[in-house]
């Protein structure tokens, strides 16, 4: 499937345009490739594009005072991903996005959505739909942080993600249950 | 103010509608009153509405295996608040929500909600940047959680809620940190 035909069916689950309106939804994104390791968005970064995964997958994470790595989220295809808080509000990144493997996305400029949102109630929307998923999503995963039972969070995250398993190196999967890389062999093996 | 002015003015903010349409829009909602200590949502139950805050402050909370309670947002007015993950996907909810104070709110269903938003483009924009500050809020939370350094995140909390201090007992500010009653203590006298 195509980069454009991957967007047209995300966007058909929730908004309905014309093959004219999408075209110039479309027109609007622009496609990306970053190699394995790349950064997309360091802390400190003026953030300006959200970005639509078309394949491989990154990872936003937060590394605070101890040097400790938390990991936000895994953005994998037709997921988004952006510092939403520095996007919106014009700040700078407080998080960073990198790539777990090779990644292509097509990304959107924050006025770009602004504007297309403004000229088609559908826009608006889906984007409200795709905001409210990324906020549950975010609801999700502070009670995840908030629950003390690793093995509860551990298959939470396997039903998340059901293709991490394959995907992610172990050790980024403990940084984003919070454990030790030993924690997490013996819920594997459990 | 009344209920319904504090609202107009809310939504004023974000989204032109003409008296005509925000008195269509106000006709969806329903004024209701709750004592101190009353509780609006529990874990288990189905969840139809979302708040308003007109006066009073809620918590919104979570009781982990350990029945340790973290809190995940102090509710004030001009705030909405409600189980998102239940309301959207018509689950029952997983977090508590109840009153620390005498409370007034103006309730909407989840079918209001979303027959306002295909009737009017410049609702579903209201409702889009609603939906986005929650988001951003909940990462802000989620950061907040990962980061090790108390001081630090008890100084974010007073900028989020700067009128906190004053409306809510020492040991629910300590409950949303994850410190004890002691540490904030410390914090509160340095």
């Amino acid at each position: 499937m195509s980069p454009k035909e991957s967007l047209q069916q995300h966007i058909a689950k929730t908004a309905a345009l014309t093959d004219g309106q999408f075209d110039y939804f479309f027109s609007h994104f622009k496609p990306q490739s970053f190699r394995k390791g790349q950064t997309v968005i360091s802390a400190g970064d003026k953030v300006d594009c959200e970005y639509f995964v078309i394949s491989g997958c990154l990872k936003a994470f937060y590394i605070n005072d101890e040097i400790k790595m938390y990991i936000l989220q895994f953005a994998m295809p037709t997921w988004w991903t952006s510092d939403y808080d520095a996007l919106y509000n014009q700040t700078t990144a407080t998080i960073n996005i990198d790539c777990i493997t090779d990644v292509e996305v097509l990304s959107l400029s924050n006025s770009d959505r602004e504007k297309l949102c403004s000229e088609f109630h559908q826009i608006e929307h889906f984007f409200r739909w795709r905001t409210n998923k990324g906020y549950i999503a975010s609801q999700k995963r502070l009670l995840s942080l908030m629950n003390n039972n690793t093995k509860k969070r551990y298959e939470e995250l396997l039903a998340l993600y059901p293709q991490l398993y394959n995907l992610v190196p172990k050790h980024l999967i403990a940084a984003y249950l919070g454990v030790s890389r030993e924690t997490l062999s013996r819920l594997y093996n459990s």
